[in-house]
């Protein structure tokens, strides 16, 4: 007997790359082209991510997700900063301390809020809580991430009251956008409308998580960051030498509209998921993640039936979480929705 | 009318020196002597902290307790490593961010606690959620401190229990004792019960807070780590070229038994305030430190009457923290007794 | 008339992917993969690696040279170190800093040598020249070049004798390869004869300038720095999510011989355009790089001939780099070769 | 037969403290104060340095010059940024690392220059010919060291040549002025000419090696960088508790003149030895430091008869360097003198 082929629900990280976005490097491949981003694909990503928002912006391109995060965050936060973030934020427990490395020292002040988003009032709060005095970490940003760790949203209004907060306590506001478009999916609103039209300073975009090979866009909607990020993108090893390439995938990414088509596919799988779940659903499902109550038996049981997931929260709290990708399989989730139907009440 | 004499109880930073201090650094000001440690002061520093403590010691003099807490979890830390310590401590609120900076970007992992005080208990669960992977700041240290921020005070046996959950899940442990001799002088033991014999790997020892003019020692009980911090303390200015008078003032503070007398004196007079107190204290006095409650109005009364204090916690709290020194007038302790004493029933 | 076409000498980074290596990202992108490296192609790259130098090494994708280099020596050198290398490296000219940042502040010692190498004879002086105390940097690493940043090879034995300096005083050496197949291309050595044979303790192995899309490997030849260095590249962020796309690159580079293959066509377009240059060759043309004097007079007419290359040096020196890729036209070096020819004597 | 009392030129650093500041120390030694700098004394730095170089500056105390230099750098050069400096300057040799630690990276640009000076023409040269793009260390900063690690002295021309190179190029000018009261009593100048007035932005104004206890002041003539350092020096462990005791220092120092009484009196004795010196003399004497040509045969003989220094450069250069202090024996010097003298013919 055969074991079960492995149905895969752990990330979408795990996904292939989008055919059109492969096309898209082979195309780009094609004569000697001015290396560290002085190429013709790289120039155009300040147009086109700006037509994509509807305003004037700068955007640089690098690999990883981390490495965006923790570059915008060290334009906004000096040594001695402090940046507010959610307690299960990526930033906070997913980038081995990234943010800490990248700023110089700088701390992170990490708040409590619902589906792993932050609150105005908590924002607030916690700001001004924080002693004003020459022996502490000085309020310098606040980083949101949209979609949350959770599988939250944030509403435009919710990240403005957000951004209302925070400059007018002179933070800074990074948002990592590493789901930004199962965000904008799920709200369908315009990209600009949870962004620069609610107060966010610079954008983490992501494309890998949703098609890419390795693909994120540094968007700053304030140019003045723009000089000191370019120094510290090449000094930690983020501007590639044939830069081309990346910004190749950003193109086809935005131009040909995958960010939304696929971005549509997984989310309506997660929402399957989240439907098939019933009372296990912890969250409601506003992108493409899925946290469920299965308990210890309900996890041993999914997946000796195939499926593969990571167990969420302390290691006895049962929980799971389920990721549908761009390229996910209709019938595994359609197999994980039975199999979820299947367990014994909990 | 002349305003009333301020009676100050904001911090044992506000005090003198020491007379006996003043005059250890003077007898040490007597001929040339090499720079930079190898002078005859700091080379008795192993030997008098080592007979102090019962054990062997390799023991350095610094100027600040910043600087002794950060080079001593330096040593202890990688640069992605996780630092475990209470919310309210002095390394995570009062050293405006420099664990983060010596250590390279270190991440500190924040406990809830009651007096100021990690639990055991509490520390093991932390140390068994936080994530084991790649992606996370990896457990490396504890720091606690004794006394602690909330006057509290460590017993041994409550050290011991903190230093085998660390030990045996492969972090150091690291003790602020900016206020070391007050909770030694409190609980009545001997210095070697609630360090080393209890697992401590290094100690903050201070004596600024209680007597000295500047002056701290970074006492290594575990000499591995000693070279690494001798290169660590100079490249952050902390090598002082006069070495021998800060190495006087430690020995002045140990042979002449100052560190218990000026310890006991301060915590006399915190114990007679918090009597005072009564239902108002927060904490058990266990050192020098009371936290009592106030309310607003009974701040501005006490403010009004003259007596300087700082608030704690948030602005709204209605609490307040008062600290003695080693050389706190006792007339202007009866002072605020009678004035605590005076005020409306809270 | 139409301008000339642009005939591009100025760098291997402005080169096209090599087709075989586009062929396997394409293969490797089916099916979900697990992320960050625990995929079928990155594990495979220990062996193939393994294989290719003779020996066992630990090794890891990354996407920059710079990245290579700069995580590969902060696992080698402590905060307080100092890094030896010649004053030209790409460490030190070319990376923003980026030793410094990533090792937490240590100091390059920048030496002189011929064709960009180093000489043994040149490294023991400065070693032994550099104070023994706790206020000097402390000697932790020595980084080579190969090829070096003006062209030369170091030989087999070259190396060994750096690192038996190196060695004997308790330094590592780390070996920049960012053009590591074409030196090996030049000398017709073993890969491992002029790393681990002869001493190399850590090497950047790079595939980008070669023909690759994005793909150097940091290659351990000794395991115990393994661990350390991936929490250094995670927090960098520099563990792409989607690793196979890197490691598939490297597996083509190597299992398909390209590595060998393309260093000696750009090796060989390189050697003609050198002895096209007659006595105006600065250096002898030992990998892919030509270093030419010009003039200025001489560096205006090349360019005005379609020619487009760096200048060398001071602004007023005359000199141009000339670089030859994988993918260069010979018809444009042939058309090179006799601009050289026909400029007015020197 | 006694062993000969050693007769100790090794450095300024082994001196005793001035009587007039243990004096002043004890004198600060009154009622409880504000601590961390809210303190009296602290409060009347900025007017005395002020009146002291005619003009409005800010000062902070700091222990040492290393912290004073550090500090002041890193207020003025980014992570990527590069600071030009004397290969010999203290900073480069000294520090192990500092400026790299406290700038988070910083990239020293180390040049040549006779009696450990600059000249604008090398200073100029160097930053034109660094390269202007992403790939590099920006140009920040630059730091000359009055008096020099090899006894020289900038003229106020000179300085203000500097000056001009820097600022019109986007650097900023820092000095070490370890020495600086020993160059300013050789100079016979106002303090303002060879700083302030000469374009200095910020100097560590030194008065540890000159008689005080453990005290410097960085001094701004341009307030604008002032709260970052402020942040920069708390969080690097450099903001003493009880500041009111180095500031203390730095008042007695000046007020009562005892920079220049110290000085002139260090002077003198080095210029004696510079006289008997004769030919073995290396540079002028300018300050309170003689470097001198004595062969392996001279530095024994001089050993033997119990004079205490360092040995200079190469271990086999045969130099060494005599440091005078402020309490210098008279009858030392005049024996050193003769023995100078006796010394067979080099």
């Amino acid at each position: 007997m055969t074991p079960p082929r492995p149905m895969r629900f752990m990330s979408d990280n795990t996904a292939t790359v989008c055919p059109e976005i492969l096309a898209g490097i082979a195309e780009a491949n094609r004569g000697l082209a001015v290396a560290y981003g002085d190429d013709p694909w790289t120039q155009r990503l300040d147009s086109v991510l700006g037509a994509f928002f509807g305003t004037t912006v700068r955007a640089f391109p690098v690999a990883t997700g981390t490495a965006a995060n923790a570059l915008a965050l060290a334009t906004l936060t000096p040594p001695y900063g402090a940046i507010f973030a959610h307690h299960e934020a990526h930033i906070a427990c997913d980038e081995c301390g990234a943010p800490g490395f990248f700023c110089g020292g700088a701390q992170l002040v990490l708040l409590e809020g619902e589906h792993g988003k932050l609150s105005a009032g908590t924002l607030a709060r916690a700001i001004e809580e924080h002693p004003v005095s020459v022996h502490t970490v000085q309020p310098a940003a606040v980083s949101v991430s949209q979609a949350s760790e959770l599988g939250g949203t944030y509403r435009p209004e919710e990240i403005a009251a957000l951004c209302t907060v925070a400059h007018t306590r002179g933070l800074k506001v990074h948002m990592d956008g590493a789901r930004f478009a199962n965000a904008v999916a799920f709200l369908g609103c315009h990209p600009g409308d949870v962004t620069w039209r609610a107060g966010i300073d610079v954008l983490s975009f992501g494309a890998t998580k949703n098609g890419a090979l390795a693909a994120e866009a540094v968007v700053f909607f304030d140019p003045a960051l723009v000089r000191d990020f370019e120094l510290r993108r090449k000094r930690a090893g983020h501007l590639l030498s044939k830069s081309r390439f990346v910004s190749a995938q950003l193109l086809a990414y935005l131009e040909a509209g995958l960010w939304r088509r696929n971005a549509e596919h997984a989310n309506r799988l997660a929402r399957r998921l989240g439907e098939a779940a019933g009372s296990r659903l912890l969250n409601p499902v506003e992108a493409n993640e899925v946290f469920v109550r299965l308990g210890e038996a309900g996890r041993q049981a999914l997946r000796a039936a195939g499926f593969e997931f990571y167990d969420w929260g302390a290691p006895t709290s049962g929980l799971a979480r389920l990721v549908t990708s761009w390229d996910q399989s209709e019938r595994d989730v359609e197999a994980l929705c039975a199999a979820l139907g299947d367990l014994p009440g909990d």
